[in-house]
C-alpha cells in the first residue's frame, strides 16, 4: 500500500508509471520483410507464411461462405443467447451516434455543409482465430457495419489444423461480414492494406493485436498515402475508485479481471480507507488462487499499486493524472464526481457494474485508449467509420458580399492569383448587369 | 490536354499521380538533434536557436500581452473588416459541430452514455509569423476557443528584427488566445511537446508547416504517449470539373489560385468539353502573365493536367480515383451529382464559388487532407479538438440480466476473472435476498 501524500513526487510518479513497451528494431524489420513480400507476390506469400509460421499443411485464405452460415450449429444455445444480446446492446448504443449532416447559411447566399461519408473499405483484425474471441468482432464489426462501408475484411489468424472458431464465424456473419480471411500478425495487415488476389484492398485497419500486428498497423499507416489504422494499442490497464462502504470481494475481482488479461497489464487502486485497501489485499490472495490464469494474473499485479489517498476528491485528481483505460467507481454516490472524470476511456459507475460488463455486452466499446492515450485519443466510435468534408455553395449576391472579406485577406497575404479568382467573377456580374 | 479514354491505364495514372514527398534521413536527424535540446534545455534552447537560425538579435519567446491587445490599431479598417468577417462566418459553421452527449438505456437497468471532452491543451502552429497569414489563425483558433480548451498556445516565426505581424496578433486575440511563443520549426513543435519554462505543455498539435515542422509533429506523435497532432501534411491540390458551359477564365483563375501556393501545388481539370479545356489552356496563358508569384504557379502548372473525359459522370469517377483537397464544380447544376462525391476535401459548388472562398471567409475550413488521405480523413473540425469516452450505470436487476451475455462469453474466452467479478456481485445479490 502506497500512502500518497507521504511520497515524494517521484515515488507518485513511479506508482503511476506504466511498464515500458518498446517495438524492437527487429520486429520492425520483420514485419518490413513480410510487408514487401505480400506487397509483391499477394496471395502466394500469404499462403507461404500459413504454412511456414502457422503451421498450416494444406493453408486456405478465405472462408467459404456455408461455413460462416453454419457456424451458429456448432453454438451452445447459452453461447448463441450471449452473443445475439451483445451484438444487440453494442448495436443499439452505436446506432445512436449516427451522424447527421449539418447545412448552415453562415452570411446571406453563403451555404455551408458538413457531411459525413463511410470510410468505403475496412479491415477489422481480430487475434487468435481458433480461440473463441466473437467480442473482439462484435465491437468492430458492429460499427463497420452500422457505417454501411462497402467493403468489411476481417482478418485472423489460424494455427496447425484447427478452424476458425464458430463463435468469430457467427458474430461476422451477424454483422454481415462474407470475407473472413484466415491469416494474421504483419502478414495480415499487409495483404488489407496492400490487397491481394484474393484479400480486398481497405482504407482503414482496426483491430488489436501482437507487437507485429502494432508494428505493422503503424507502417503501413506511415508509408502508405491515405491509409489510416484506429488507435495506438498498448497493456490494457484498470484503475479502481473506492469508498469506505465499497465491498472489497467486488474490488478485487474487478482488479484481477483485468490482471488476467496480460502479464503486462497494469491494475491501480485509490481508495480513501486503509481498511478497504487492505481487505481487498486479502481478497486478492483468494481469488487469485482460484484462476485458471493465475499466473498471469500475479505477474500484472506485481506492476500495480494499491494507493491510500486523503479524500475521493483526490482520487479523481490522480486518476486524471495517469489517465486509465477503464475507470471504475465503487462509491456510494459516484454522481457529485462525475464531472471530475478526466483522461478515462471508459467509466464503470456504482457496485454492480463489472469491467467486463462493458468488455462484453453492455453496449459500449471495449476498444479504448490506453498507456495514457486516454488525454486525446477517443474510445472507438462510430465516427472512426466515417469521415467528414465539407461543401459550399455561393450566389453571384453572396460572392459580392464575401469579397470584402476575401480580397483584403488575399492583398494581406500577398496571394494575387486568390483575390483574381473573386475579381473575374465580379466583372463577369458587372459585365452581366450593364 | 490529355483523352482519358484514349490512354492507356499506366497514363490515367501517370495523370493523377502527385508529386514525390519524402522526407529526407537528414530532416528527421536533424529534428531529432533539436527535440532532444528541447526537451534537456527548455527556453534556452528556444533562444539560442532563435539566435541562430532566425537570426534575432535579442530574442525573446512570449508576446507580452499589450502587444496582442493593441494589434489592431496598426491594421486597415478593410482588413479588420475581412479578419473579423472571416472569424465570424468560421465561428458560426464550427459552432453548429458542438457535439452533444448520447444517454441510451441497453436493455433494461443498462444505462450507456458517450460523452465529449475537450482536448485540455493544444497548440496551434502557424508558419511564417511575419508574414501576415490571419486565416491560418482562424482556422485552427475558432476551433480551440469553441471546444472550451483550457490552454491554448499559438507559435510562429519571426525572423531578424521583425515583429509577429499585426493582422496574425489581431486574429489570435479574435480567438481568446494569450500565448503567443515567437518561435517556429521543430524546436516551437517540440516546446509545444515536452513544455518549457514560458511553453505550456500541450496533448495535440495543430497547424501546417515545412517539412522540417511537419517530421517534428510525426516524430513527438510517434514518441511521446498521449500527444496527438491533427493529421499527415502534403502539397496543396485542386480539381475543377466543368462543363462546356463553364467559364473559362473562372476555371483559369481557379487553378491558377491553387498552383499560386507553392511548386508543388497540384491543378487538374476534367472537362467533358474540348473546346473549353483550350479555352482555358488560353486563359491561363494570359492570367498567369499578371501574377506576382508567376513563377511558382508556372512550376505546380507543370505537374498539372488537363484531363478530356467522355461525360461528367466519368469526371467524378475520375475525381474519386484521386481524392482531391479541393474540389470544384462548375456545372450548369451540380445538385445531380453531389451524390457522387467522394473523397473530396472541400466541395466548391457552382460558378460563383471560388476556393478562395473556403480558404478565407465562407465559414468551412482550410485545413484539409491532401496527397490521397482525403479517402480515410477528415477536413478539420470541431470534433478533432474533444475526445469521447463511455459511462455505464448498471443496476442490481439490470446486472442479473446482462450476467446471461457475459457468463458464457467469459466463459468461451476463458477468462474466469471476467466471470468472476459478476459472480461475486451475483453471490452478494443473492446473500441480500436471503
Amino acid at each position: 500500500m502506497l500512502r500518497w501524500n507521504e511520497v515524494s513526487a517521484d515515488a507518485q510518479a513511479a506508482a503511476l508509471m506504466r511498464p515500458a513497451v518498446s517495438a524492437s528494431v527487429k520486429v520492425k524489420e520483420i514485419c518490413q520483410t513480410i510487408m514487401a513480400n505480400v506487397k509483391e507476390q499477394g496471395d502466394d506469400a500469404l499462403l507461404a507464411m500459413a504454412k511456414e509460421f502457422d503451421n498450416r499443411p494444406t493453408p486456405r485464405l478465405l472462408v467459404p461462405i456455408e461455413e460462416i452460415n453454419n457456424a451458429v450449429q456448432q453454438l451452445s444455445p447459452e453461447l448463441r443467447y450471449a452473443i445475439d444480446t451483445a451484438y444487440a446492446n453494442v448495436k443499439r448504443f452505436h446506432q445512436a451516434q449516427l451522424p447527421k449532416d449539418i447545412k448552415l447559411t453562415t452570411q446571406p447566399g453563403v451555404l455551408c455543409e458538413l457531411k459525413y461519408q463511410a470510410i468505403e473499405a475496412v479491415g477489422l483484425y481480430v487475434p487468435g482465430g481458433s480461440a473463441a474471441l466473437p467480442s473482439s468482432v462484435i465491437m468492430q464489426g458492429v460499427l463497420a457495419q452500422l457505417s454501411g462501408a462497402k467493403t468489411i475484411v476481417l482478418a485472423t489468424p489460424v494455427q496447425g489444423n484447427a478452424q476458425i472458431n464458430s463463435a468469430i464465424l457467427y458474430a461476422a456473419k451477424l454483422c454481415g461480414i462474407t470475407t473472413i480471411v484466415e491469416s494474421g500478425g504483419a502478414g495480415a495487415i499487409a495483404a488489407m492494406a496492400y490487397g491481394t488476389g484474393s484479400v480486398p484492398k481497405v482504407n482503414k485497419i482496426f483491430g488489436p493485436g501482437n507487437s507485429f500486428v502494432t508494428m505493422a498497423k503503424q507502417l503501413v499507416a506511415q508509408t502508405i498515402p491515405g491509409m489510416a489504422i484506429d488507435m495506438p494499442a498498448g497493456p490494457s490497464e484498470v484503475l479502481v475508485i473506492a469508498d469506505e462502504r465499497a465491498n472489497p470481494e467486488f474490488i478485487a475481482a474487478d482488479l484481477l479481471s483485468q490482471a488476467e488479461h496480460g502479464a503486462d497489464s497494469q491494475v491501480i487502486l485509490l481508495s480513501n480507507n486503509e481498511l478497504t485497501i487492505e481487505r481487498t489485499q486479502h481478497a486478492i490472495e483468494r481469488q487469485l488462487a482460484k484462476l485458471s490464469r493465475q499466473d498471469i494474473a500475479a505477474k500484472a499485479l506485481a506492476n500495480s499499486s494499491l494507493i491510500l489517498v486523503d479524500s475521493i476528491d483526490q482520487a479523481f485528481d490522480v486518476s486524471a493524472q495517469y489517465g486509465p483505460e477503464h475507470l471504475i467507481l465503487q462509491l456510494a454516490d459516484a454522481n457529485p464526481y462525475l464531472g471530475k472524470v478526466k483522461n478515462a476511456g471508459s467509466v464503470f459507475v456504482g457496485d454492480y457494474t463489472p469491467e467486463s460488463a462493458g468488455d462484453y455486452a453492455s453496449g459500449t466499446n471495449h476498444v479504448l485508449p490506453t498507456y495514457g492515450y486516454s488525454a486525446t485519443y477517443s474510445s472507438l466510435n462510430l465516427l472512426d467509420f466515417f469521415r467528414t468534408y465539407t461543401v459550399q455553395t455561393i450566389t453571384q449576391n453572396g460572392l459580392k458580399n464575401l469579397s470584402k472579406a476575401i480580397l483584403p485577406l488575399a492583398d494581406a497575404e500577398g496571394l494575387d492569383a486568390h483575390a483574381n479568382a473573386v475579381k473575374v467573377r465580379l466583372e463577369a456580374m458587372n459585365r452581366g448587369n450593364e
